[in-house]
């Protein structure tokens, strides 16, 4: 049985029905009850479509989890998401979160667009030149970018100012006369990390200060690659006397890397890392205290889930959503003046 | 233009359409982008239902989230998404978090099942009498309790022996001649923590030691309600000289409170918390290292997801679904003999 009998056979109007179906105040109690009576009697299944007929809308946004890392278990993401769903819990817009294997992204982004299931899509982590943008364009599925990449096309985004962050933090140290600096960074087909290695080597520039290659390295940002990779700078003679760290997550391997060469964060080598604000990763409550670039990643979800209701709800143009955050540079304990040799 | 339109049109069997729409690799990728060619040309858009009758299914299991708390921030939440997500990612299962104001939640679930955009459903947090078990099984939606409540039906849960966890663990404190025990617990509404009262309650009446109503609480399982809690307790006298805690976060805001008392935890008062196993809160490096009972939340979540795939895909019988699983007790450095008056 289709909609249309369905509603025929209660002398209701098919929007009546629809709305009775999915919930809506609008329908009382007692014509709802009949409905849903009637649907189940007949067996009608409602479907994505008929839903959309009522409201116009699937009420859902919809996030493309790649399958070859469970991103559900990264703080950076997770974080994100609890801002976005601050956001959307206020009108009960359902988060969709669709895994697609490496290499089937493009197609899960087309399955969404074709099935209805979503309003809109959120783009995370987009690469430096992330196809996405051309093919949402194409398909007409409104989408915000978490994050900037390179298109001819006027899309919606919002991003941080890495590359204002990281020239700032670099120019601190570079103030406090250190010279050879190392950047343990995201990985740079990543736009963010992309735009923190240009900000870093901006500030070094302008200071007149050779970039030295054997110290900047990249790699996910977790512990672990903080400590490998801050484990191989110390081992260089001279030393870098100033770390500039893309996480705090990877700031802790790079702390024990630290100790573990007999040195004192603070006072033999200072560093800076961006704080996402993730609650468990405190650097007041470090020891000594990080010093930071921070931006909290809640926050840029829950404005994306708002800038996504504006595109859907009140047709907002996405060439007019183009929102660039400033960074705060916070100085703590564990920067310093560059020790003399 | 419906699927079987655009089928005759194009020379195809509504399923070859509708699978070649839904990327399904049994279509050949010239055939796939001469339908796609065709649906856009068409503005033909499959809808949840095109989507089933090529797969039989949504594709999607649901989670249905209220909106008078962010459980997007709770770490116990969190854990237990990164599990189920682990193994739904593994057959590209959609994840649907569906917000619900308080009070709605029924009718959430009702409009779940009604749209059919899920295959089945997780019910998380049990209430003691949980009407959704009910609800579920006469919507047909199929379901797993991820926790248990009471319910003449006989459907799918899986449950840690919380009632097991919390006797064994007061039984410890007993042995090392523990009297006067305080229990912090979760939310007694809940089965979970209603479990461990019990087991906690049968193991001093097998004690013979009597109950003191004054150290027994129950709240949120935050760090806040854990301070507040145990600095009650510690103003009584005489004070309690043992803590079970219904969580490691709660047991940060109780060590706080001890710390602040000028006590000393592991000699001046033992403490036994419940470790659901969350990275940022390990048991080990905590100063002294915490005495728990442990349950990875995380594998909950990735056997609950293994469960709901039975069900769906092999037509496994609920009632055969009924797992419980034991916990350990691991004794570290938070627990000593009761000391002397």
């Amino acid at each position: 049985m289709r909609l249309k009998e369905l509603a025929l056979h209660l002398g209701l109007s098919q929007t009546t029905v629809s709305r009775a179906l999915n919930g809506y105040p609008e329908v009382n109690e007692e014509t709802r009850q009949r409905v849903l009576d009637a649907a189940r009697r007949y067996d009608y299944r409602p479907n994505a479509s008929a839903r959309r007929l009522a409201t116009g809308r699937a009420g859902a946004i919809g996030i493309v989890l790649p399958t070859d890392r469970n991103m559900l278990l990264d703080p950076h993401y997770i974080e994100f998401q609890a801002g976005l769903g601050e956001r959307l819990m206020k009108d009960e817009i359902d988060i969709v979160l669709s895994p697609s294997k490496a290499g089937d992204e493009m197609a899960t982004y087309r399955r969404m667009a074709i099935s209805s299931r979503v309003d809109a899509v959120i783009v995370s982590s987009p690469t430096v030149d992330d196809p996405r943008v051309a093919l949402l364009n194409e398909l007409g599925l409104p989408f915000v970018v978490h994050g900037r990449t390179n298109s001819p096309l006027d899309y919606a985004w919002l991003d941080i100012d890495n590359e204002g962050a990281f020239r700032h933090a670099a120019k601190h140290l570079l103030d406090l006369g250190h010279r050879r600096i190392g950047l343990i960074n995201g990985e740079t087909r990543h736009n963010f990390a992309l735009d923190r290695d240009r900000g870093f080597r901006r500030a070094l520039a302008a200071h007149g200060v050779e970039v030295d290659e054997n110290l900047v390295a990249e790699g996910i940002m977790s512990d672990e690659t903080g400590y490998r990779i801050t484990a191989r700078f110390l081992a260089q003679r001279p030393r870098p006397t100033a770390l500039l760290v893309s996480s705090m997550m990877m700031s802790l391997g790079a702390l024990r890397a630290i100790r573990s060469a007999g040195l004192e964060l603070g006072r033999d080598i200072s560093m800076i890392a961006h704080d996402d604000v993730i609650p468990f990763l405190n650097p007041d409550a470090m020891v000594p205290t990080m010093s930071t670039t921070r931006s909290s990643i809640r926050a840029a979800g829950t404005r994306v889930a708002e800038l996504l209701m504006e595109l859907i709800v009140e047709g907002r143009s996405p060439a007019s959503i183009h929102e660039l955050w400033p960074v705060d540079l916070v100085v703590r304990a564990s920067t310093g003046p560059a020790p003399r040799d």
